[in-house]
């Protein structure tokens, strides 16, 4: 059977796609989308079985020295979702570029279940006890899905045990989140939940806070970050609140030598946790 | 006298501002845009003087806790600019949006001289010769603008003496660096070159560098970094080339411990940046 094709940018499926990039679309259908091979493949490494796969191949011809192997890896996609059971769906280009949510589009969108984002769906996994000294990064009130993405992808490459939002201004199935993870939101463990739950949380895994914050002398490579430890950054405007600072074991700032005094909290969040992962190789 | 009032939206003023949006109308006035008071402070504190300065007061009201305090801000702004000599322009409110390139616009956007991004303007300054153990920051081919931006604030705060944007995609000047480095583009001592070029100055001057790639066994905290050197972080997509492999006096890796085998290219550079401030810190 030949797969079915869509090339009207009317087509009432695409409408139904276009709802998923609304937060209330993907609560209410616990799905969200993926988009892009590289993506697509981790989430698939992962364990993820995409309900529906919308491809376009006249869009796998990205330019780029790579560009013939990068075909090769589009249509590598395609088939491993298929046997996961799969619909595969071609779109016209016009289909295709209308549901597409970024510039650059390479020709594959899936829609996959959403990731369950609990504190209770991360003890269910045993994270807190996986290791003996798991390493956590909490953020509170994050706003920009760039940087909860640019967080995961700095998780994923620091082993990371699980990535907690508290009180996030995005959730995690925000394909901006998805696209800026470049798929790590799939392969690290993430939560979602309240200040006051978090904190809860990590109080009853006995995992101390390290907080960073501008309002302490202690320099964070003065800590040992080796143990059990959550390290965690605030919001890009305000950082972290009173309720954070007080559960904190220890508050420590990253020095700032220059004139804007303040950093990114992507950055913040990878110089923190990579002195982490290299008091540990030293351990 | 009281300030020139613009309403219409289709104003030619407004029109030439546009204009600034593109690299080719940035280079032929030598001028670039910055939107905000928190980027506009910064470069005033630099010793920037705007040429203009558009004023939307009906903006000057955004939401947070520090509201209030925020108007105080801009108002400030628009006092020392002023004061400066820079000539301001009221703007109403749809034609203040209309010219606003960011969402939450708070109503202040100036048109500055571009900051001179050359290898003999650094020179110039001394930059090489400013400390016995200069810390630069080179990027090759990088695309974003948010990835220089951020780059910008981590080399801001970790007292980099330059960063050296070798073979980039965009310009120093672009409205989205500007805004993504909260203003530290007028800060840090900045310079675009070929790669060519760049890797002449820093032989020049006698500055090994230290390249980040995943393929090496050397790991970045096993290098001192505490004298002369300039860090090397890649593109995007394909990290840095052939030519800089050659170059560097150390290749090193930031181990990668999870699925995705891949850190933002600003992660990566504020890991390695802030692993050198520790080590100087130590020294």
């Amino acid at each position: 059977m030949s797969d079915l094709l869509i090339t009207s940018p009317a087509n009432p499926r695409l409408k139904s796609l276009a709802a998923l990039r609304r937060r209330r679309g993907r609560e209410e259908t616990r799905t969200t989308l993926v988009e892009g091979h590289e993506e697509l493949a981790l989430a698939l490494d992962c364990g993820i079985r995409p309900a529906t796969l919308f491809v376009c191949p006249e869009l796998f011809s990205p330019g780029g020295p790579a560009g013939l192997q990068v075909i090769g890896l589009q249509e590598d996609v395609v088939t491993r979702a298929r046997t996961l059971g799969a619909e595969v769906v071609r779109l016209g280009r016009q289909a295709f570029e209308k549901v597409a949510y970024r510039e650059g589009a390479d020709g594959l969108l899936a829609v996959v279940p959403a990731v369950d984002p609990t504190l209770l769906a991360l003890d269910a996994r045993g994270i807190a006890e996986l290791s003996a000294r798991p390493l956590l990064l909490v953020s509170q009130g994050v706003e920009k899905p760039g940087n909860l993405g640019a967080m995961l992808r700095t998780a994923d490459a620091a082993g990371v045990a699980a990535v907690v939002a508290a009180d996030p201004v995005t959730d995690w199935g925000n394909p901006n989140v998805v696209r800026a993870s470049k798929g790590t939101v799939f392969s690290v463990p993430v939560a979602s939940a309240t200040t006051s739950e978090t904190l809860a949380w990590l109080g009853r895994h006995g995992i101390p806070l390290v907080v960073t914050t501008p309002e302490t002398d202690l320099l964070y490579t003065d800590v040992d970050l080796s143990g059990r430890v959550a390290v965690v950054v605030g919001a890009e405007k305000h950082g972290v609140d009173q309720q954070v600072l007080e559960a904190a074991a220890y508050r420590v700032r990253i020095p700032m030598l220059g004139r804007a005094n303040s950093l990114n909290v992507a950055a913040s969040a990878a110089i923190v946790v990579y002195e982490a992962v290299r008091q540990r190789t030293r351990a």
